[in-house]
């Protein structure tokens, strides 16, 4: 078997693990953060949970830590408060960024991880199986559920060579961007092996396990070898490690291979991270910014070097270059080398260890100018700045072109400027900082959760009602998104702890009087439902976009068809999906029509098609649906969270969460 | 003569030094920040300056370095392209805050300096003659007018003894709060004098100086002695010292002591910098942050202090210590100490070096938690948290606290914890950083401004039209504030430098219906004018409050009477301010009423009553004025920037621009 086989084989509670097939993995570890994790810790409490089920877990705050007003620190109380109820490890404002820190102080080869933060797979550099997964499945993972997904190919990249000097660990990932764009690794696990593996350190390979996410890849593995043991060692950790080899021999589903010694220094173009070109292509544009940091190039080496290059030069007049440490463990260490004072007296602004720029809190470019970035992803806007030009490279390339204001191939620093690459020379043992993270309390049932005025106990939902009798409040068209019927942007993202606030935003992208009309059904009719052509709830795997309808009385939903993330989140919040045997009756539905439903719940027990009676038009209509026999359950019981409540004949271990 | 007296007297160029009277000072100096210099640059444009007349300007970006969207930066690229063409140094964004950054770099003792921030008067801890004025007064003085303000009186305060173990500088500022609070010192210079100034390094009296301002001084002077020789040679600038000190005998206006060695340590409690008690009487209170730096405790010291408190120890578990530092010179020194070290393995949040959380820009407290700072100001919502519970105090009794996670008096780290009072040894030389000052070129005639969507050319008002028929838009109560015609918070304030989008949200505080009527007007007859009752445009000396509208065809306001600065500024941007000569005509008006207004001009000049004929009401109006010969001018040019482009007879070092 290789890395990949072994690691799920040891997980496997259910499910064969042939490509495509749903299979049911043990989860060791989890990770949230705070963008993702106030919902995470409102889930649990609404699901009753004690103590988290995991060997560990961690609450890392890491995505805000501007603090522009007192939700953001009230957010931190939360999280602190959670953490110590349910047994959670807690990682405080400013400890810096989940995937290296959790790396540092917690991963373990073997393990699995389930993270609510889509860049979780970085942990597959020191042999884990780690997973990014939303919310809610985090969150059941934490009560001890199985995280279930379809079992991936596993694509095998033979790494030969040694990396030439001014050339490192991003351009390997940016060279298997260009090779597969972002989404040409979906539904595969990447395994890198072979003899380059030797040139690459632990943190060089979370770099490349990090951006796998950008290929689509369901998560990117890396072997537990000496290096990783050096790496433990080094972290304190050796006794965490174990080894985790490829058997001799060992095949994968799909093979590639790169030469380290032919890349050069490579360059994603704006707005995909898919766009690589050489840095030669491009070079010479003027910037205006550069960024390192990230969990894309997180350590300390990766600093490190900029300290290095820029070691008695000042950053060009043009261009500000800001300093995003990933960890305050990097900090320190970086403390201990000449490194860290170069990088003040070239100009740098350093901020808090944390995602900051990268996600666009702080940071953001000026109008029409380039910003060169060292992070993960370069979407559009994503910087903060609407129309961004975001280019993503090495630190190297990052630091050359900040001392000449324009993009430069670092290698042009040797031939024109004198600069001779060095090589970092790693710490025989890392000076640790874990004064930061809190370790829970031996028993949480004393501990009350700390809620601000903006974070609201996740609603109680009803079962699902026997019958209905409920106006359509909205009739949609085709491939309507989840950012249709939930916006983004700061300022509803602020409210995502808050369900009731939050709902009043829901549908407006289509009907700014949907939230009266829809309190007013409330009131008058005990809910509502909506009707959607093809692929309704599309795109972004948001909850809310299912959480605030529900809030709001959605009852149901009668489509055409639905696209799967969002299909799921119905189901898991209790808004039965229905879909039309006959589309054309579509047509003859208009909003305000008044929409009988009789024993829905009989029928759905019964896999028998559902009848709706359209009291307005006087019509019927036949409705089927896509639901397996514990989805049913689950959208009777009124989601997920009543379901995992219940008192129930047997133990909730053989449910499913979700299927995404 | 004190050093006040010497320090008016060799800068004056107009009036008598008797407290009260107008004086006219030559400004040396000046300094200018990125929330007000926009604004400044864009005025200098306006006036045609090619090159500033003084020895010295220097614009600072220390304010805003968040960068939440596109405008901040691209303010930033704006700022250094007016600096280089206008010829001012630019210290670049992260160099630090403007007070120490000026005092390290560019004070001189003797000198006068003019600046856009009501702190500026931290420069009196060198001997300079420091005074904080509105933008068009710094752009004034930028342009080599003079500087009017009432001759203050002087308060001599002599210091004797010294400071206890745990008590520093910021404790006797707020006693200085504590004996006069924050109106106490009024149209006065403090001076302070006497064997104590030998305990005070020249940071320490920085943090006296600046918090002067608080005190409602209009500044704070020190004598230049051995201590400032001492400081400047330790910025290798010993050449720039010149001695100042008060002449044997000299006097003062006011005289008060303080015994330094009697102190212990103070603490200014919510919401106001008088609110000043003994840390001892509040101690115990729960703290959630300690916030540490600004240009009120801006010295290595201050920083070096608390690491040496905090050394091998770990901040309480509930409060998060964020620490700004105030430039990048202080960083390097800081990372030459061991201090340095402390503050991060200890868990200090390190932010960049700017004002950052003492103006707001982030590190907002979290819902009802007491925030303990080493900021100036505790106003209200100040710190982004509206009903914040910020105290203020020094670095040491804000890292006890800290450390323990209530409010400490730092005597009892002594006795409970061990910890003794290190005294810091300043250095022969500090490491100088001046790699992001960037000297503007000799010539900035090729420079062109670079200006983002959102910073828009200063608009070009007409003159004073000879007649008028105009609508009254508003008629207003008493005591309308700049707030209500002008309103703050972070969406307006971005506007600052767009005159266009500004406008929009003129009178919004008393009538949403404002800017869409003034444009209507503005169309159909040419403008309008408002009408208000005593004391209009009080408050905030904020001038877009004249300039808005302006902007929207504001010819005149007919009010019973005005606030002073509010009517100053009607003045310098070409609104003429009537006031009733019979205030019962007051109530006979309308909006909507038809004013007619003639030879308007004529009447000035001739220092007649205007007459305001009142169409709708056939009514007449007897109106007078109180502007001097040179504001009649000024007015009818259209405004002070007019007044000043104008190809005139006599110099314009003989006009006066403000008189605030």
């Amino acid at each position: 078997m290789n890395v990949s086989q072994k690691l799920i084989s040891s997980h496997l509670l259910d499910g064969k693990m042939l490509p495509g097939e749903e299979i049911a993995l043990k989860i060791d570890q989890t990770l949230t953060q705070d963008a993702t994790g106030t919902m995470v810790m409102l889930e649990l409490e609404a699901m009753n949970i004690d103590r988290v089920k995991t060997e560990v877990s961690v609450q890392y705050v890491d995505h805000n830590l501007l603090q522009a007003d007192f939700r953001n620190a009230d957010d931190h109380i939360f999280l602190r408060s959670a953490a110590r109820k349910f047994g959670i490890w807690y990682s405080r404002a400013g400890n810096g960024v989940s995937h290296p820190v959790h790396m540092e102080r917690f991963g373990i080869p073997g393990k699995s991880l389930a993270g609510s933060d889509s860049h979780t797979p970085a942990a597959g550099s020191l042999g884990m199986l780690a997973l990014g997964a939303g919310g809610l499945d985090v969150a059941f993972a934490m009560a001890g559920e199985p995280l279930y997904l379809k079992m991936p190919s596993v694509l095998g990249v033979r790494l030969t060579g040694r990396l030439p000097d001014w050339v490192s660990a991003k351009d390997v990932i940016l060279e298997m961007l260009r090779r597969y764009d972002v989404k040409g690794c979906r539904g595969m696990i990447v395994e890198y092996y072979g003899p380059g593996l030797e040139d690459l350190s632990a943190m060089d390979r979370h770099v490349i396990a990090n951006m796998g996410t950008e290929l689509g890849a369901t998560t990117t593995v890396f072997p537990s070898d000496q290096e990783t043991r050096r790496f433990l060692r080094s972290q304190d950790r050796e006794s965490d490690w174990v080894e985790l080899l490829a058997d001799e021999g060992a095949s994968y589903d799909l093979e590639d291979e790169i030469d380290l010694s032919s890349l050069e220094p490579l360059i994603a173009c704006p707005s995909s991270p898919g766009k690589v070109v050489r840095v030669r292509e491009v070079e010479g544009l003027d910037i205006a910014q550069a960024v390192v940091g990230s969990s894309a190039n997180p350590g300390i080496r990766d600093f490190w070097i900029v300290g290095e290059i820029l070691g008695g030069k000042t950053v060009h007049p043009a261009v500000s270059l800001d300093v995003n440490p990933t960890s305050r463990q990097v900090i320190q260490n970086l403390i201990a080398t000449k490194s860290f004072f170069n990088l003040f007296s070239a100009g740098a602004r350093f901020h808090q260890a944390g995602c900051m720029g990268c996600i666009g809190m702080g940071q953001a470019p000026a109008t029409g100018k380039i910003s060169l970035r060292t992070v993960p992803r370069n979407f559009p806007g994503r910087s903060g700045t609407l129309d961004d030009k975001v280019y993503l490279c090495s630190p190297e390339t990052a630091a050359a072109s900040a001392l000449t204001g324009r993009i430069t191939d670092p290698r042009d620093l040797e031939q024109r400027y004198g600069i001779t690459y060095k090589r970092y020379q790693r710490p025989e043992k890392e000076i640790i900082n874990t004064e930061m993270l809190l370790a829970p309390p031996g028993d949480g049932e004393q501990v009350s959760l700390e809620k601000g005025p903006n974070i609201k106990t996740f609603p109680k939902f009803d079962e699902l009602p026997r019958e209905a009798e409920v106006p359509v409040l909205l009739k949609m068209g085709d491939n309507i998104s989840t950012d249709e019927i939930m916006k983004a942007g700061v300022k509803v993202l602020a409210l995502r702890s808050n369900i009731p606030e939050i709902s009043r935003w829901a549908y407006t992208g289509i009907d700014e009087t949907f939230y009266e009309r829809a309190l007013e059904a409330r009131e008058r009719f005990g809910g509502h439902i909506v009707v959607a052509a093809e692929n309704y709830a599309q795109g972004s795997s948001r909850e809310h976009a299912a959480i605030a309808p529900r809030y709001l009385g959605q009852v149901a939903v009668m489509a055409k068809s639905y696209a799967r993330l969002g299909w799921q989140n119905l189901v898991n919040f209790g808004i039965m999906p229905f879909e039309f045997v006959h589309p054309a009756d579509y047509d003859t539905i208009e909003e305000g029509d008044i929409i009988r439903l009789e024993n829905i719940s009989g029928n759905l027990q019964n896999k028998r098609n559902q009848v709706a009676h359209n009291h307005t038009k006087g019509l019927q209509y036949e409705l089927t649906n896509r639901l397996s026999d514990r989805q049913v359950r689950v959208v009777i019981a009124g989601g997920v969270i009543n379901y995992f409540s219940m008192p129930s004949e047997d133990p909730k271990t053989s449910g499913t969460t979700s299927e995404s």
